[in-house]
């Protein structure tokens, strides 16, 4: 009798998006002359940059002719992407990596959500609250975690709380604990970490012989110079620090499919008997077996983000992005709301007024203002009280939605 | 402190093909002047076909325009891409499915290697010998065996033996097992199973509540009109099988990347307690939550496939590969060896002359007729005295090929 794996029943229900979606959908038809602006979904709105569509267009001929033709490539990446990423992304910032310590895939969902595999049932793991449900969910499904409870949290998992007395950046928890998920620029709470916090973790890291699984997606929108771009900026991180990057965010690969993880040689985990083990050739055998590579022509349109133009035009996205980000939380300030993210990330974070409900205050905000968002408490219990507005958006509509929200 | 999944270490060496590389290498460095000719790996070597590079093109030029820009899309696939697949490869053949219950991937490695994380770690799998190593290793990976032996099998693995005897086409065992994986036109031996065979297995499946996990990726080049192209022609089959497919061999994707899984609802897994548990919705649950879909450009390649131009020069990509199938069988008939598949697959499996090994035959190969095949010994003890040459190749070279073979 083939038997279900009986983790999955353990899951709640994708709560958060298809409730927005079915509350909007009912206000939208009482309501058919409400023109709604949706601020909720964090995904993109602008079009692939034009260094990106040219080089694009170029490799589809390649898979035209039988002489540049391409077939299976390696699954880690060619390696013109892998080397550009080395250089642009790292090396700008004094990080040295060797070309087998990158892994190219078709997102950061996938690679967060794959790499706890390499690990064992047994590891204790702990996340920041709020946090990016897919973190939380691949760990029920692999069975760490027990039952779920009322609160959307699960047993086994070791929650710390971002809350605006804390910076939203909770320090090591006093307990080991030996994976830890951290993402800055910080979904959905917008906020950064500075090297003090980093170092913090990777200290914490080092004394525990524990692994940090770095989710650095919106590093692109990070303006404040003193801010750590990649984990690796910190020293001794490389030996405890894998680091997940997009290309989703900084360049519009939301529906292209793009993204490559960074797997230091230094990183090591431990057998039960206490050897220690190198993590990458783990993951490289992960990687082949289980993934045959990206598109190569999405690679290709992928390292066209580092040319020199691709480069300007990828900076021209994220700009106007913050441009938006700037304006909603300048302006939500203006009208008295206390107002979190958006200086280093696409993401603001504000508290609800009068400690109304997040999920309230959705509702006043959608019926009032015809304005939809997140509710805070989709993300975690810590999230209750607080909303996230999106700076994806047309530069238009937000003046518009800002206009109305002001009206409230 | 951080410790690892353990059944990796498990893991044999990624032995076949980085083995045959090393031989080809040594080899060609002592005869710089030998004009390899390589008939081993299995991937495509023409260009994509025009409809699909035109589509492609067209989809490129959507993602320049913000009006037409495709941000996330649905994770299990586009609706024109789903209603293409439906209409052309299943109600073609009699076989009605619902759109929801089909879900694009970007390949079928990936879809039949995460398929298993849906099931009971205990769940006894059954597959046959020779086979494809993914198979074997995903469940190693996930802790469904134990120790591998010398002859590459695996404590805990029911293999099914395919011989000449049996043609390549094992019945089910006698013992009760819970997930089957079968491959049929198949990889490596080019066997195809009948309606009667895969009615065996249909019927096992239910008699003893087992799921058939079918991977179809070879299905294009299907020839004689009796064989099934999907094992949803065998009544019931909609209860117990899950089926995989790819564009990868039929259209030239493999370095594109798409495919898609088909689990109809009727197919049914059961929890401990014997309470059954549709299997649709887990994999829904497994597949948005741990991946963002396929590129919308290349599924609307992939989608360009289905239409009349697409449908035409696919065919002449298949019967291309399929000429060069019919030489090489035909031809190696003619020189005395006993031959088998390439008539509905582009795989040639033949046994090697004298009893030799299989890699012996591979060195005797290189050395004499400077050809790079495939070790059939490498799939699996019984393919052991067996050789698998791809019809993937140019004509003319294989031509040579066979030329030089046959003065051996």
């Amino acid at each position: 009798m083939i038997t279900i794996n009986e983790n999955y029943l353990k899951l709640k229900a994708g709560y958060l998006f298809p409730e927005i979606g079915r509350r909007t959908r009912t206000f939208q038809q009482a309501h058919p002359d409400a023109e709604i602006i949706r601020l909720g979904i964090g995904d993109v709105t602008l079009p692939l940059p034009g260094a990106v569509i040219e080089a694009f267009h170029g490799a589809v001929d390649e898979m035209a002719d039988a002489a540049t033709f391409k077939g299976y490539g390696p699954e880690q990446g060619y390696e013109f992407l892998i080397k550009a990423v080395i250089e642009n992304d790292y090396q700008s910032r004094g990080v040295e990596l060797a070309e087998d310590e990158v892994f190219v895939s078709d997102g950061s969902k996938c690679d967060t959500s794959n790499i706890q595999e390499i690990f064992s049932l047994n590891a204790k793991v702990a996340m920041t609250d709020p946090v990016y449900p897919v973190y939380v969910d691949t760990n029920v499904m692999a069975g760490r975690t027990g039952e779920g409870g009322e609160n959307g949290c699960y047993e086994g998992i070791v929650y710390l709380a971002c809350t605006p007395e804390n910076n939203f950046t909770p320090a090591p928890p006093k307990e080991p604990v030996d994976l830890i998920y951290l993402c800055y620029p910080n979904n959905p709470t917008g906020a950064v970490a500075t090297k003090e916090v980093l170092k913090q973790w990777v200290d914490y890291a080092r004394e525990n012989k524990a692994l940090i699984l770095f989710d650095g997606a919106y590093e692109a929108f990070i303006t404040e110079a003193e801010i750590p771009h990649s984990i690796y900026e910190i020293p001794g991180a490389k030996e405890v620090a894998i680091e997940f990057r997009s290309f989703s965010k900084t360049a519009g690969f939301t529906g292209t499919r793009c993204a490559y993880t960074v797997i230091p040689h230094e990183v090591k985990a431990y057998t039960q008997a206490g050897r220690a083990v190198e993590v990458n050739p783990l993951w490289n055998r992960r990687h082949t077996t289980k993934f045959n590579g990206v598109s190569y022509p999405v690679q290709v349109a992928a390292a066209a983000t580092y040319t020199d133009q691709g480069k300007k035009q990828v900076r021209q996205l994220v700009d106007y992005y913050m441009e938006n980000a700037k304006l909603i939380r300048t302006q939500l300030s203006e009208f008295g709301y206390s107002v979190y993210g958006g200086v280093n990330a696409p993401y603001i974070w504000l508290q609800t007024p009068d400690n109304m409900g997040s999920w309230e205050f959705f509702d006043k905000l959608l019926a009032e203002a015809y304005v939809v968002g997140t509710p805070g408490a989709g993300f975690g219990p810590a999230g209750e009280g607080f909303f996230r507005l999106s700076a994806f958006g047309d530069h238009s509509n937000i003046q518009t939605a800002l206009e109305r929200i002001g009206k409230l």
